[in-house]
């Protein structure tokens, strides 16, 4: 099976059918129509073995976390997705794993209405590389930089649950030692890391509520700092408020709060907004069915400053870095 | 050096400065700015270590190829080059190495107007992956799929040099053996090889006039026919027409036109046109100084016929293929 024949039977027909899409996969490049009055949001990330997964990893998660990465980029700045590029190096042609890698991109693809307009395949070590191209209305983006002190720091869904559930044995994997709940535990646990949900409605509807807003792909920890000092404050965070899944709590008891501050990868978004919005921010919450936390708050002073049992606590941490310093 | 230094160091300012980029390099994606009347032209590829380049290349050449072989398809497309995400994985962190890479990468990228506006760096094997995005009035671009039976075969440039210089010793690796003149001509070929011209401005030229294109990376023989099928057509080629460097000529002798049927990377154009627009052609060529060379036709039949001093021959040949069928 050469390039043309992989392409033709997993890739070809794989995502949304768009009508701005003029010309998608099978000549030199693609030819898309933006609409008028919009900005183009574009995003690129990559898994990588042995660094964003390990070997064997299910294909099917890979192709859902490949195009969940970056639409969880555009999520967090108020974008919807339209057109995705595909960079693919694989070390050998297996059609199973590329059967379930198609499956679990193209299932996420359809839900957001992406198209796949292009791509690369090569030979060489894994490594799953996708670009991502979005709309927001002229100027409206949801931005790192556009939170004031006394901005309440809100974060969706729960946190840690990933990076945990990265550790957690597959289903099948499971059995012997824990019992039926602690498996399910776990398993929830493993689909929250190998199936991640990106807040693409969330999103789109904090634009004109949310003063700033990033996605959290490294940890609160390192995510939230950075939000800061974009827009030229520090944070201050109470752990007591951090939004956790019973699940953690059941895995990892008291020590839950500190997965939830330095585990990465959960994809949920951090965003500001003034304490009278707050009714607004719930509001939007409920019509997109996610649970919206207010966990702390920006100041003028810059740093990160823990609080738990309203006092201020000390956290040695070192949160994750390809190329540690 | 971490992430975020290695990113401020080396690639916050590596391209050319846009007004149509709202925001680059360093929030959760990039917002621009698509102008109206156009539509977006989108390619990505990847370069892999052990398979589109060997261990210890230059990372100058590989700055320079990883945005040249986008350019080089947004070329065929005839549209105008703009913004460029990059995802690179490094097995470590190499400054000099790094410094050569941005080098290379940013001086193509001046030259052509292209802003770096975000990107991806992770720790893994070696994989340079490059999305291009680019402009071409709407309804305008030049695709494979446009050409006729009857309609002439045009090439730019010389081909097989990249092939031949592939495998030519290094400027440092040369002397003893060869004496001055084969010193040059192997400089000269590895040059065609590690620092390809795409042919922008040939491409944007060639819009309205030639009827179908496609860029020359897996070689013609690999090419042409996906042209002429793309077209519905199949291809006549003179193999005595096809245009050779007197380097390649002086390297190679008789055999030369085999390497230009069959030597990839050369990132030139094959192009098509009517033969009542061959003086148009002519003199596009003379504007953007580019060797224009008529190699062929277009027919109905399918299939590629290859004419050498006017008979038909027979060329067994495997083109490259990434995962060979």
């Amino acid at each position: 099976m050469d390039e043309a024949a992989i392409i033709e039977r997993f890739f070809l027909h794989l995502g949304a059918v768009r009508t701005d899409v003029a010309l998608g996969i099978g000549d030199d490049a693609a030819l898309l129509r933006a609409p008028p009055g919009f900005d183009l949001v574009q995003t690129t990330d990559s898994l990588v073995e042995n660094v964003h997964f390990l070997p064997g990893s299910p294909a099917r998660s890979l192709g859902h976390r490949a195009l969940a990465v970056s639409l969880s980029d555009l999520a967090a700045m108020g974008a919807t997705p339209a057109w995705a590029l595909l960079s693919l190096a694989l070390p050998a042609i297996d059609t199973d794993w590329l059967g379930e890698f198609a499956t679990g991109l193209g299932k996420l693809a359809r839900e957001h209405r992406v198209a796949l307009v292009g791509g690369n395949l090569s030979r060489g070590p894994l490594n799953v590389t996708l670009q991502m191209t979005g709309f927001v209305p002229a100027g409206t983006a949801l931005r790192r930089s556009g939170a004031h002190a006394g901005d309440e720091v809100w974060i969706s869904g729960t946190l840690g649950d990933a990076a945990r559930g990265r550790l957690a044995p597959g289903n099948a994997a499971g059995g012997a030692a824990g019992g039926a709940c602690a498996d399910e535990q776990a398993a929830w646990l493993r689909a929250r890391f190998e199936y991640p949900t990106p807040r693409v409605a969330l999103g789109d509807a904090l634009r004109g509520v949310a003063t700033a807003c990033i996605d959290l792909s490294d940890g609160l920890l390192a995510d939230l700092p950075r939000l800061a000092a974009a827009s030229g404050c520090g944070a201050v965070l109470d752990v007591d408020q951090l939004p956790l899944s019973a699940q953690l709590l059941a895995a990892q008891g008291a020590g839950a709060w500190q997965d939830a501050l330095l585990g990465g990868e959960d994809y949920e978004l951090c965003f500001t907004a003034p304490p009278a919005a707050a009714p607004a921010v719930a509001g939007i919450g409920a019509r997109c069915s996610v649970a919206l936390s207010r966990c702390g708050s920006l100041r003028a002073q810059g740093g990160l400053e823990l609080r738990r049992g309203g006092d201020v606590i000390q956290f040695s941490h070192s949160p994750f870095g390809h190329f540690p310093a």
